[in-house]
């Protein structure tokens, strides 16, 4: 715009020295202060941030990567800037789509592909993302606008289409298999699809794209009471596929169409979307930069705090060809993932001796601790904290042991409660 | 800007009437296509929405509120117009309390009370909430600037001010007494404080002024490596105050600011912090809104999805005397509240006969099941679900059950199991 406004004043003084009436001179003094008003109006409409060729761990405030580079020194992760070769794509850019997408392109990743054919409405303000000013627009659009002015490091590819159509499949199918971001990746050309969607059809076409495709995928989901959620991890052939075990309450044999009236909509909430949302991408940072355990399987039921999760196995009588297909493959390939990881396991026994602990040069003095470490020193493990410092609650493997009193009364009873039962037993 | 430029228009349509050299009509051609130009790149300039005077349950595309007025028809909520009456401060605008801020603001919170002293940085852009073209900005003057956008029906009051000065902390106290908002509320001026601090410092003023003004509040935190976090409800004399017991690791007799080292900053992820904000206002709305189990304690421990849950009940040893005040009014207050719950559950036995289920009319058929009824059918409800739906998964305390079939193996081995532990036994 202020291109644009600069012209103007340039044509506004040309046309002066042109005017033969001095008279006239009046007006175009007029419309000269007002371009400078617009002028003044204009620079306070967005500028955006240049983009960083390479990600920097110095700590500046002007750094947008300094906190991330940071979970290296920490000893979280390994190489952190390798999130810049991934990409992931994002089917449904809603509640929970919109929130991972803005979480993955703070973070840095390399490229996203977003999928939505819906558009914005004021009656989606009550989640987080959108803005009141985007109603009307795409939501892949308004997703592009946002995502773009946050960080304009980050590919962005949007895709405004219906993937439950036979020409939004092909579309969508054919933007998986696309490899120009990075030609030397193996299988399609994203690293992970993230399903956010609302409904079991469009979770059954994420399903059929990726067991076609041997892609790893992950699904999400919020109830319609707005108050529970859940992601799981789907590897085709090694894990359930969606139509292997569909989760929650889902709808079969009853076209769920016909379950939604007229008048009613489902209920929804910032915070369960945010927490679904938050969970997924951390289950993605850990599965793209390999740190911690990537969960199988993680609900949220947030009236309770219940956090269940668990591990499906593929179900061999599963109606979905593709995943057939991928079950026998990954059974042929046993030998060759043993032999693998047999391999890998001598070469880092071979190299630990002479290898340094990741967080030798931890800046914090905070460390990761050897689990076996600190159940042998009881939990307490002050060692590794600075002077000053105490940890006021056990880790997490300490508080999933049985209680050490519990123990103890079932030695001391032992004895009377055992004979007591075996009288028991001898009178049937 | 729309009005400047259609003056422009009209200025220009004069002085080419004034013009007696026809050659000089192009000039105004060229300048009035600019400013149309320029009238259609304004039009993309946010507009705000207008306030809504009634939350509306209505089901259509430009209602704000539908998707929450539903938790009511679901039967989560009894009233979920009620948020408008509440005020919540959120002391920390940094990575938990700006996205705590704007999922209440996206809830139509009442009022919302702002405190921080800090500006945004480019180093803040891998969090989400503050966008790069807010750099330079107050943090305050920036959360109000886009929470106004996003719903202007919440009443915001922000204040740039450090609360661990004295000066700060005397804003702090009296901005939580003032009643204004709501002259008729019992107690402070707010419902509920959300500490979003990143220090053990800001978190011991919190915790003093709640325990001088017997005010409820919730605690959050994530950790220096950013991969947990934890929530706290606070009740003065009810619960472990800060000063109780502080939770996880803190600095207990080193200044924690020579903690900090030049160059060094602590690690952050917009998973995590999305996630802890996302759980701390999911137990607000429970607080406030009266429904669920609001929780004690909740901890997330992102390497392994794991969820702590305690409870802590105060220190009678307690360093700070206001809690101890809080803790002696609390105990002399036990007939008082005895004799309230027992009358609350009489009135309750009275008209439970009278009363239909919360859920009578629930268009959806997706009931609260009541957990006994739940246990007697051994987990399947499907009498509560309309045709052709079905729960794939058992309830939550369903889960936390020994599963039937460990059960049953016990009763098979028992006997010679027992008779082998009595024998151990007796050899002693």
């Amino acid at each position: 715009m202020e291109v644009e406004l600069k012209e103007m004043l340039d044509d506004l003084q040309s046309l002066r020295q042109s005017l033969s009436d001095p008279t006239l001179h009046a007006s175009i003094d007029k419309l000269q202060s007002c371009v400078d008003h617009l002028t003044h109006l204009a620079k306070s409409v967005p500028v955006r941030r240049s983009k960083v060729k390479d990600m920097s761990a110095e700590v500046v405030d002007s750094n947008p990567y300094s906190r991330l580079m940071a979970l290296q020194r920490m000893g979280i992760v390994e190489n952190y800037e390798r999130i810049r070769e991934f990409s992931v794509a994002i089917v449904g850019i809603g509640g929970v789509g919109s929130v991972a997408a803005e979480m993955l392109t703070r973070c840095g990743i390399g490229r996203l592909l977003l999928y939505d054919y819906d558009k914005v409405e004021l009656a989606n303000m009550n989640r987080l993302f959108f803005r009141p000013e985007q109603v009307g627009m795409t939501k892949t659009d308004a997703a592009v606008q946002t995502l773009s002015d946050i960080n304009p490091d980050v590919v962005l590819e949007s895709y405004t289409l219906n993937i439950t159509t036979v020409q939004g499949f092909e579309t969508f199918m054919s933007s998986l298999r696309n490899k120009t971001f990075c030609p030397s990746k193996e299988g399609s050309g994203v690293d992970l699809v993230l399903s956010c969607v609302d409904n079991y059809e469009a979770r059954m076409v994420v399903n059929q794209a990726c067991n076609e495709l041997n892609q790893t995928w992950m699904e999400s989901g919020v109830s319609e009471d707005a108050v529970s959620g859940h992601i799981q991890l789907l590897i085709p052939g090694e894990t359930a596929c969606f139509a292997c075990a569909p989760p929650l309450v889902v709808a079969s044999g009853v076209d769920e169409r016909t379950l939604k009236r007229e008048g009613v909509c489902a209920a929804s909430l910032p915070t369960t979307m945010g927490v679904v949302a938050g969970l997924l991408v951390q289950n993605t940072l850990k599965f793209l930069l390999k740190f911690g355990h990537v969960s199988p399987y993680l609900g949220y039921s947030s009236l309770k705090d219940y956090f269940p999760t668990m591990a499906m196995k593929p179900n061999p009588q599963c109606s979905n060809a593709a995943c057939l297909e991928r079950q026998k493959e990954y059974i042929l390939a046993k030998p060759a993932r043993d032999a693998e990881a047999k391999a890998k396991m001598e070469a880092e026994a071979s190299t630990a001796a002479a290898d340094l602990p990741l967080h030798a040069d931890n800046e914090w003095n905070i460390s990761v601790v050897d689990d076996s470490g600190l159940e042998s020193t009881g939990g307490t493990s002050s060692d590794a904290l600075p002077e000053g410092l105490i940890h006021e609650l056990p880790s997490a493997d300490e508080f999933q042991k049985p209680p050490a009193s519990e123990a103890l009364d079932t030695g001391i009873v032992d004895l009377e409660d055992l004979r007591r039962q075996l009288e028991a037993l001898n009178a049937d």
